[in-house]
C-alpha cells in the first residue's frame, strides 16, 4: 500500500479559472508529509462528470488512497459523490440517518432545508460516512476496489480541516501504510546562489535518507532535509550528521532554520546583545522596516526609522548635508553613511541600516545605472557602506526586495564577526 | 486544437510536501482564462523522472498545449528539460548561444558560473528557446508530436511571469487555439467583500459573453470581464455595456482597472492636484511607504515618512505629546491624529497618513484586542481618524496588509468626495 501512495484530487472550476489559490492541496500535502505517507501526485479538474470520472479511474490504477476536495455541496455543479459512484459502478443510496442529520444542522443554523440538500444524504452503497462537524456536506470513506480507498471532503477549508483531524487522520494512521516517521528541516541561506550552493554540497544532494533538496526564491535559497526512521528519534539522528556537514561547508551563508527569516534572526542577535535598531530608507520606502515589523515581538529591539524618499527629507529628517548630496549624489557611500549615522543619532539606537538606490525603471544613467543601490550599516564601532548592482532586468520590486535582504544580512554578518 | 485544451503541470517535490502554495498554477490559470483558452486539468508531480515522464505523456494524449513550471534550475533535482526530452524520444543538445548568454547573465549579476549551469543550455533537438529575461534558466517551446506543444517555465514566480508576458502570451494568442479574439478587463474593488459584491451583480455573473468572474484576495476583490468577438473592436463593444452596468451598481467601491494598485491610483489623484504625501507608521512599520514606493515615479508626490514603532519615537519624531499617549493609549484616534498632523508638519506635505494598531499575536487586551487598528488621514482641511477591527484570526501580516489598504483607500475616497 505504501508504495502506491496517496493522491489528492481537487474538484472545482474556480481552480481552473485561477479564481482561488489551491490552499487545500497544500494543507493536505503538509499533513501527509507529517504522517510520513508517500504522496506523488496532485490533480485539479473542473466540475465536469467526464473529466472527474477519468481522473478518479486513473488514480485508482496508480494509488492506494485518493483524497478529493470540493463538489459535495447541494447545487447542480456539486457532482463529486455521484460521479465517483458511477465511475466505479456503484449505486447511490440515500442514508436516512444522514438526511435527518442534514435537516437538523440546517434548521439549527437557521438555514432553510432545500430539496437539493437531499442529494447530500446519498452515498455509494458500501461507503462509510466521513462526518462533517461544521457544515452540512458529509464526506465518505469508500473502497470501491480492493486496495483502493477514496476519502471525500468539501472544498470549504475549515470544514475540510475539521473532518481531517476528527476522522481522516486517525484513519490514515491506521490504514495509510506509512512506513516509519518522517522528520523534515529547512536550512536557509543568503548571499549565495542556488547553483553555487548546490555545487558545494553536490554529493549530499544524492543521498536517499535523508534527502537534501534545494529551493530558490528571490535572494534566498533553502535546503530541505528529510529523513525517515522507525521513530522520531531515529529520523532526527539520521538528519543530524548531514546537517552538521552542510553547515561545516556553507555555514557562513546559513542564516536560519525552518520558518526563521533574516529579520527574525537579526532581531534575536540584537536582543541577545541588548541592542536596538533603526532604519533610514530611500528607494525601499519602508520595506526594511516592514520586514522587521513582520516579526512578532520586535518592539524591544526595533525603535523605528525614517523614510527619506526625497533629497530634501534626507536633509530635514536625517541631517544629511546638502553639500554631500551635491558632490556625491544621493546614491553614494557618503550619503548612505550620513543617512545611517543620522538615523542612529536622531533615534538614539545602537545600530542603523540605510539604503539609497535607483530602483528603476527610470532614473538611471551611465555612471549610476538602474539597479545600483548603496547600503550602510552604522553601529557603535563605526559605519560600513557598500554598493550592490542588481541590474535593470529584474524590475523595481526585485531591486527593492534584494536591497532589504542584503542590508539585513549585512548587519547579521557584522554581528556574527564581532562575536 | 481548442477542444483539446491547455494543461498545467507543476514540477516540484516542495509542492508535494506542502512547503509552498501553488501560486504559479493559479496565476497561469487566470492568464489562460483571460486569453479564452480552454483549461481542464492541472497536475503536480515531484522531482522524479518516472512520474514526470508519465504525467507528460498522459498530457500529450489529452491536450494540445502543456505548460510546465519548475525544474529548470542547475541542480541535480532540476530534471524537467531532460525528462521531457527522453519522454518524447528526443536528444538533448547544447545551444552555444544559450550557454554564452547564461555565462554573461551570471557574471553581470556578480554570480560565479558553475559547471552545473551548463545543463541549462541544453534543450531537446528542435525546441525553440523561451527566453528568461530575469534569470539564468531559459524555458522552451517544443512540439515533440504533431498537435502537441510543451512550454516550460522555471518555478520562480517573477521569472515565470516575465517569460509569460514577453513570449508565451503572444505565442498562445497565435497558436493556443482560441476561437475569436478575447478581450479581458479587470475592475478592482476595495472596501466591499466578495460575497457582497457578487450578490449585487449576481445576474451578470451568469452571462456567457462577456463572462464576469470574481476573484478575491486579501482586502481586494477583482471582477474579470472577458468577451469574445470576431475582432478586437467587437469584443470591446461587448464588454462596454456590462462594465458600465457594474460601475453603475458598485462604482464607489471600484478603485481601478487592470494592473492599477490602490497606491498607483492615489498617486495619480494627488499628482493631478499637485499635492504631496507623507506617512507616519507604527504597527505597519513602513508598509504604507513600501506600497507607495512600489509604484515607479512616485517621487513627485511622495516625500517620505516616519516609522514610529515605539512610543518614544512617536514623541521624538512626530511630536506626539506623552500626555495624549498616557490618557488615550498609543492605539487611539487622538494619537493617530497627532501622528498624521505631526508628519504633515515635519515633512511639510499636503497630506499625511497615519496608522497605529495591535497587529498581534501578542499585545491585545479586552478593550483593545488584537486586530484593532486606528487610522488617520490628515490634509489641508483637517484630519479624519477611524478604527478598524480585523480580528485575531487572520494573523499579524494580514492585519498589517489590511491596514495599509484601508488607509490608502481612505485618502482615495476623501479626495474623490472633495472633487
Amino acid at each position: 500500500m505504501a508504495e502506491r501512495g496517496v493522491e489528492i484530487l481537487c474538484v472545482g472550476t474556480e481552480l481552473l479559472l485561477g479564481s482561488i489559490l489551491n490552499g487545500n492541496a497544500r494543507w493536505i500535502a503538509e499533513q501527509l508529509a507529517g504522517l510520513g505517507l508517500p504522496h506523488y501526485r496532485q490533480t485539479v479538474v473542473g466540475d465536469n462528470v467526464e473529466r472527474l470520472t477519468a481522473a478518479a479511474r486513473e488514480a485508482a490504477e496508480r494509488s492506494s488512497v485518493l483524497i478529493t476536495t470540493g463538489g459535495l455541496g447541494p447545487t447542480p455543479d456539486d457532482l463529486t459523490t455521484a460521479t465517483l459512484a458511477s465511475a466505479f459502478g456503484a449505486a447511490l443510496e440515500e442514508r436516512p440517518e444522514l438526511w435527518r442529520e442534514i435537516q437538523e444542522k440546517l434548521s439549527t443554523g437557521g438555514r432553510p432545508v432545500a430539496a437539493s440538500n437531499r442529494s447530500q444524504a446519498c452515498l455509494p452503497r458500501g461507503a462509510e460516512v466521513l462526518p462533517n462537524p461544521l457544515g452540512s456536506a458529509p464526506g465518505m470513506i469508500w473502497s470501491p476496489r480492493p486496495g483502493f480507498t477514496v476519502l471525500t471532503f468539501p472544498g470549504v477549508p475549515s470544514e475540510m480541516r475539521a473532518m481531517w483531524s476528527a476522522t481522516a487522520e486517525p484513519w490514515l494512521r491506521r490504514h495509510g501504510g506509512a512506513e516509519g516517521v518522517f522528520v523534515s528541516r529547512q536550512l536557509r541561506f543568503s548571499g549565495i546562489g542556488e547553483s553555487n550552493l548546490a555545487e558545494q554540497v553536490a554529493d549530499l544532494l544524492n543521498g536517499s535518507n535523508p534527502t537534501v533538496a534545494p529551493y530558490a526564491s528571490l535572494g534566498d535559497v533553502k535546503l530541505r532535509l528529510t529523513a525517515c526512521g522507525s521513530d522520531h528519534a531515529e529520523a532526527e539522528a539520521l538528519l543530524e550528521p548531514v546537517e552538521r556537514e552542510l553547515l561545516l561547508r556553507c555555514g557562513q551563508h546559513c542564516y536560519g532554520r525552518d520558518e526563521e527569516s533574516l529579520a527574525s534572526v537579526l532581531l534575536r542577535q540584537l536582543r541577545e546583545r541588548g541592542e536596538t535598531l533603526a532604519v533610514a530608507e530611500s528607494c525601499t520606502g519602508g520595506g526594511v522596516g516592514a520586514a522587521i515589523t513582520a516579526v512578532p515581538g520586535c518592539s524591544d529591539v526595533f525603535l523605528g526609522g525614517v523614510i527619506a524618499y526625497s533629497n530634501a527629507m534626507k536633509q530635514r529628517l536625517l541631517g544629511v548635508s546638502p553639500d554631500l548630496i551635491q558632490s556625491h549624489g544621493a546614491v553614494s557611500d557618503p550619503v548612505v553613511t550620513a543617512m545611517a549615522e543620522g538615523a542612529r543619532d536622531r533615534l538614539g539606537s545602537d545600530w542603523a541600516l540605510a539604503i539609497s538606490g535607483i530602483a528603476g525603471p527610470g532614473g538611471g544613467g551611465p555612471d549610476k545605472p538602474v539597479g545600483l543601490v548603496h547600503l550602510a550599516v552604522a553601529g557603535p564601532d563605526g559605519c560600513q557602506a557598500w554598493a550592490e548592482r542588481f541590474g535593470d532586468r529584474r524590475g523595481r520590486l526585485a531591486v527593492q526586495q534584494l536591497s532589504v535582504i542584503r542590508v539585513l544580512d549585512g548587519l547579521r554578518r557584522r554581528l556574527l564577526s564581532r562575536g
